[in-house]
C-alpha cells in the first residue's frame, strides 16, 4: 500500500529526476512528473504535467492535490544570474506559493553543497555553518534554503534540504572520492526524507559513505539516512585518469571544487 | 574468574532486571538480587534480598559488602508525583546514603530518555545538554542524574547514568524504530557500565545501532559500549502495524514521544 | 498604576522575601505575603496569608487568584535532606500544582549557585553546563530548575530561575568578593523577571556587578537585568578581615566555597 | 582631510539616508547621493545621481569612481514579493556586479534582524547563526548577506552587514526598548564599518546600548562598534503609551515581533 | 602589610620591568629583582640578583625563598632561533625546575598574543583556540603556555599567561588601537594574577579597554581583571601619523601584525 | 607509478620507521631512510643516510630533492630535557628549515597523544583543545604542533600531525585496549597523510578502530583515514594478563596513562 496519495517530482526528465521516478514508484499511488522539458510519456500510476518553475499560475495548479513534493527542477549548474533567478528563485517562490495555497505538508529540496563551497576542504562542517556559497547557483541554493525555512517557520511546510554533493553514476574526478552520491543512495535519501515522521526544517549533506568526508550529518541523524555505496570502490580508476592535485589550486583548497576557480557567468 | 565478589542488582523482579540477573550472571562471585516485589528464588550464586527503596534501613543492609550496584528499581512509568517521590527520589537518597556509608564504588543507575524527552525529535543531542522532562518520572531521572553527580564529586562514587530508550523484546510502534535498545545491548551497556577502567560520572543514551537515530553517544566513547541490533530489522512488521504519525502530534515532535502529549496523574 | 492586580511572595518572612516586600511594593494592586514563620502584619495594598509549603490543600488556596508569584520560600542553606525534601522539593511540586490549577503565568523561582557548585572558580560558566550540586540544598535546587521546566514545556507556565550567589548587605568573606548579589540588585532583577515581556524558562545567574566574576549571563540578555553595585567597593575592608585563601583548599577551589568542603547533614 | 576620495551613499532620499548624509559628510571629499526617488539638491562636497536598483547599466555608472558603498537603498519593510525580488535581489546583484567591475573594495550593506526574526526572544544570538527570515523582507536580506558573502569569497570585496533592529528617532513601542538603533548610533556604526582597518564579510547587529538585548556582537568586537545611546531612557513613556504584551503572541514570542504574526502579502 | 614574603620579578631592567618594579612594590617584604642585563641598585624592600635564564645553577638559586614569579625576562620580540631557543625555551625550563624544586606556588607569565598572530584580524577568539604563532618568539610563547601548563597538571605550580597585546607608554600605530595596553592596566593585570584566589592555569589577553577588540577574555572573568585605559584617546594622533592601512596587506589582516608579513631572523 | 620521486623518512632504524619503510615502498620512486643509528642496507629503490637532527647541515642536506617527509625520528619516550630539546625542539626546527629552504612541500609527523596526556579517560576530545602535555616527551610533541602550523600559516608547508596512541604489535595494557594503533592502521594512517589532496595542517589521532575510544576524529574525516583494526581483538588476552584498574590510580585517570604518575627525569 502506498504512503502517499500523490507525490510531485519536479525536474522528472533531468538525469537526477528519472533516477527517481523509477526508484521512487512505489511511494505513490500517483507519481505526478514535471518539468520544463518533454517528459517520457506516463506509465501505470504516473501522470506528466509540463511545466516551467517561472510560471506562476502553472506552479499553483501544478501543487494542487498533492501530498509531497521532490523538488529536483531549477538550473542545475552556474548559469547567468537572470537565468538562475527565473528558476531558481522566482521558481522556488512559485513552488512554495503553490504549496502553500493548496496546503502541501511536506518538500525535499535539491539544494547543493555550492550554498557552502568556499569553506575549505581541510575543514569538515555540519549543517550549521553559515553559508558560503561558491557561484550565482550556489547563492540560489542558499536562497532555497532560507525560503523553505520562512515557509516553515510561518506556515508549517516540512522542508528536507539535501546538499547534494556530486550525484553521477561513479565518481569521474579526485573531488568526487569525497564528495559523491550515488544514485542508489539519492533514491534511500529521499526516500527517508519523504517517509521521517517529522522532519521539521532540516538540512543533510547528499554522500555516500566514502571514506574522504567533507561534510558532518550527525545534527540530521534523525531522518535515518545510511548510505550504502562508497567512492572509494573506484579510487584507483579515479586516479589512473586524472592528474595529481595541486594543494594550492582554488578548485582543491575549497570544497566548492572547480566552482570556486571559475569566473563567472556574464549575461 | 568474575570480576566482582558482589553485585547488586535492584528491580531484579521487573523485566529489565530479569534480563539482567541472566545476562550478568558471570560478572560476580555473588549475585545480590533486590525488589520489593518477590524475586524468584535464588540459584547457585544468587543471593536474594526483598526490600522497598524507600526503606533506609534496608537499603543500608542491602548496599553492605557490595562492590557495585546496578539499579534498575523504582517506578518505570510515569505515576501519581506520591509514588514517584517515595521510590525514585527518596528511594534513590537511600540508595546513595547506603553507597556511600558501606564504600560501595560505582553505580550504573538506570535514567530515562523522558528526562530530556522534551527536546523536538529533529534535534540531534549528545549528553551535554540541559534536562528537558516530559513527566513527572522524566523529573525523578533528572533528580537521579543530579543527586548522584553530588555523590560522585563529593565522595567519589561514579555513576554512569543510562538514559534508556525503549527496552523492549522489540519495537512495537514508530518512535521506537528511533529509540529501542534491545536486552542484549542492554546488557552489553550495563556490562561496560561496569568493566570500564574508570567512568567518573557519565550519562550514555540506551540505544541500539537504530538507523535513526536522536542521540548523539560520541560523548561516553571511552566507555566502549557499541550496539549490536537494529529496530531497523522491524521496520516492516512495525510500519505495517501502525499509522502513519502526524508531524503535528506532540507524541511525535517530542523526543518523549506520547510521555509529552499525555495529561498528568493526579493523586 | 501598577503592573499586577496580585503578586505572590513566599518566603515573605526571610531576610530575602523582607527586602523584597518593600521593593516590590509598587507592582501589585495586593501583594500576598507568605510563610511558613509568621509575618508581619499588612500594610496597605498587602494581604499576609501563613502557609507551609509542604501543605498542598494550603498552596492551592495560597496561588488563588494570584497573577505571577516571587518564590522565597524553602530552605535556604544546607539541611537534612529530609528537611530539604519537604520544603523544596514536594514543596515545589505543591507550588506549581497551584499555579497549573490556578492559571498563573509566571513564576519567579530562588534557585542557587549551589545547583552548580562543583564547577571549579576558574571556569567561567554560562546558564547552559548540566547541573554540579554541592550538596542537598544544592540538588533541591537543580530539582526544582528541571521541575519548571517541565511546568512550562507542558502548561506553558514561564519561570525565571535565578541562581543567587552570596545575596547579603554585603560581602563579608573573600569568595563573595566574587558571588555577591546587593539587596537593591536582587530587586532589580526579580523585578525585570516579573516585567520582562517574554520569558519562557530562563536561568539567570544572580550576582551584582562584580569585578571578579564566575559567570555568564549573555544568554539571559533578554531580560534587561543589569546589576548597579559592585563588591568591589568592599574589597578593601573583606580582605583585612580575613586570611588569605589556600589555592588547594575546595572551598576555594570550587564555585560553592564551603558549601563543597561541608561533610553533609545527617537526619 | 577626508578618508575617501568618493563615498556612494544609496537609499539617500529615505529616512536613514537622510541622516546618513549629514553625518558622514566629513568623511569624503566627494558624496555620491543616490536614490530612485529625488533627492534634495547637492551640496558642496555632494553630487546626486538619480538611480532605480533594477537598472544594472544605472547601477554600472552609479559605481564608477566610487572607494566605497553605503547601500541604504532597496525596499526596506514587508511588500509584495515582486517588489522585493526588484530591488533586494536583482538590485542586490546589480550593485555588487557593479562594485566588481569597478574595483570597489568595500560595501556597508543595511541588512536586517529580519533574517533572523523567528529566533525566539529569549534566545540570544550571535552572528553565526543560520537564517531564519520572517517575511520576503527578511529573506531577500538573507539573500544580501549571502550574495555578498560570494562576493568577497570570490572577488575580495569587503562587506559589513548590518542586521539593523529598529532605527528610528525613539522607541514607539515595547519590542523597540530591546531593538532599538539611535541615529547617532546608526552614524558610529555605518562610520566605523567604513574606517575599520579590516572587515572582511562581517555581520555585525544594529542595537544602541540597550539594558534588554537579543544579540551578541562580540564576534563583531574587532569592529570597534560601541554604541552610546539606549532605550532605557524612553521606558517609562514607551510602558505607559502600549499595552502590557502577552508573552504568547508571536509579536512577542519572536525577535521579529509583528512581522513573524502578519500574514504575508500577495501580488 | 604586604601580601607577600619575597616576590620574583624576572626582567627587571626591561621596560615592562622597570613599570612593575614601581607598581607591584607595595605586594611583598622583599622584590627580588633579577635580569641578565644590570639592574639599577636595590632601594629598601629590594633585592638585585643578576642571572642569565640559560644558568639553571642560577634559577635555582633565584627562586629560592620566593612566594610567587612575575616572569617579564627573556626575549622579548623576533630573533634567531638560537636566541630564542635559550632564553625563552630553555630559561623558561629553568625557571619552572627552579620553582619546582623549591616550592614555588605561582608564577605569572609574559606569553605574547604572537602565540596566537596568524588568527585573522576580523575574527575574535577567547583563549581556547589553538596556537598558531607568527614568529619563532610567538612558537617560544605556545611552548611556555604549554610548559606550564604541564607544571600545574603535574606539580599543582599555579600559572597565569598573559598574551600581551602592545604594550607601551602609548599606541604608536593602527594596530595598536585594538591591541594596546596600557602600563597602569599591565600593573592591574599582573596584580590581580598574584591576588586572586585561585588561577590554576589560565590563559588572559593583556589588552586595555579598546574599542576595537580582538579577544574575549569572558574565559577569564574569574581573574577580576578589568582594564580602565583605552587606546581610543589617541585615535586622532594616531591616524594623523600613520598611512590608511590596506586590507589585504598582512600585517593587517593578521592579528599579529608586522610580525606574519616579515621574514624571518637567519642565524 | 608512485606517486612521489623521493619520500623521506626519519627514524627509520626505529620500531615504526621500519615497519613504515616496508609499508610505504611502493609509494616513491626513491625512498631516503634516514636515522642516527644504523639503518640496515638500502635496497632497490631505496637511499640510506645517516643523519642526527641536532646536525642542522645535515638535516639541510637530507631534505634536498625531497617531495614529502614522513618523520618518525627523535626521541620516542620520556626522557631528560636536555636530550629532548636536542632532538624533538633543536631536531624539528631543523627538519623544517631544511624544508622550507629545499622546497618540501609535505611532512607526515609523528606527534603523540602525549600532547594532551592530562584530559581525564573520561573526556572525549577532538583535536581542537588546548595541549595538556604529561610529560617533557609530550611538551616537545606540543612544540612540535605548534611549530609546524608556524611554518604551514607563514611558508605553506603542509603537515598532518598524528596524535599517536600505542603502535605496538598488539595491545599489551588495558589502557592499550582503547589508545592502541596497529602497525597497518599506522602505515594507513601515513599514507592517507601522504595522498591526500589537500591537508593543510591538520591534526589526527592514531588509534585503530578500537569500540572504547578517547578520541573523535572528525575533524579530520577529509582525510580519508579509516581505521580497519580493533584492540578488541586482544581483550580477553588482555584483561586475563593484568590486573584490575584502580580509576582512583593518575595512570587510570589520564588519557596519558603511565606518563602522568611518572615522576620525571633530572639530567
Amino acid at each position: 500500500m502506498p504512503r502517499f496519495e500523490r507525490l510531485l517530482l519536479t525536474g522528472a526528465a533531468g538525469a537526477l529526476g528519472t533516477e527517481l521516478r523509477r526508484d521512487l514508484a512505489g511511494l505513490a499511488r500517483v507519481m505526478r512528473l514535471s518539468d520544463r522539458e518533454p517528459v517520457s510519456p506516463a506509465k501505470a500510476g504516473e501522470e506528466v504535467v509540463r511545466c516551467d518553475l517561472a510560471d506562476a499560475d502553472g506552479m499553483l495548479a501544478l501543487t494542487e492535490d498533492v501530498d509531497a513534493v521532490v523538488h529536483m527542477g531549477g538550473v542545475s549548474r552556474e548559469n547567468t544570474f537572470a537565468n538562475i533567478l527565473e528558476s531558481n528563485i522566482v521558481g522556488l517562490y512559485n513552488l512554495y506559493e503553490g504549496c502553500r495555497k493548496n496546503g502541501v505538508g511536506r518538500v525535499v529540496f535539491a539544494s547543493s553543497n555550492h550554498a557552502i563551497g568556499f569553506y575549505p576542504r581541510t575543514r569538515t562542517i555540519d549543517a550549521s555553518v553559515p553559508h558560503r556559497p561558491d557561484s550565482f547557483y550556489g547563492v540560489s541554493k542558499a536562497f532555497g534554503e532560507d525560503l523553505s525555512r520562512y515557509y516553515f517557520d510561518k506556515y508549517g511546510i516540512e522542508t528536507v534540504c539535501l546538499r547534494i554533493g556530486s550525484c553521477f553514476p561513479e565518481p569521474v574526478d579526485r573531488r568526487m572520492l569525497a564528495t559523491w552520491l550515488s544514485y542508489p543512495d539519492l533514491a534511500r535519501l529521499v526516500s527517508r526524507s519523504l517517509l521521517a515522521p517529522q522532519v521539521g526544517h532540516m538540512v543533510v549533506y547528499g554522500m555516500s559513505d566514502n571514506l574522504e568526508k567533507l561534510w558532518d550529518n550527525t545534527m540530521a541523524s534523525s531522518l535515518g539516512y545510511v548510505p550504502k555505496d562508497s567512492a572509494e570502490t573506484y579510487r584507483e580508476r579515479v586516479e589512473a585518469a586524472t592528474p595529481v592535485p595541486d594543494p594550492r589550486d582554488p578548485a582543491v583548497r575549497f570544497q566548492g571544487g572547480g566552482f570556486t576557480a571559475a569566473g563567472h557567468f556574464e549575461d
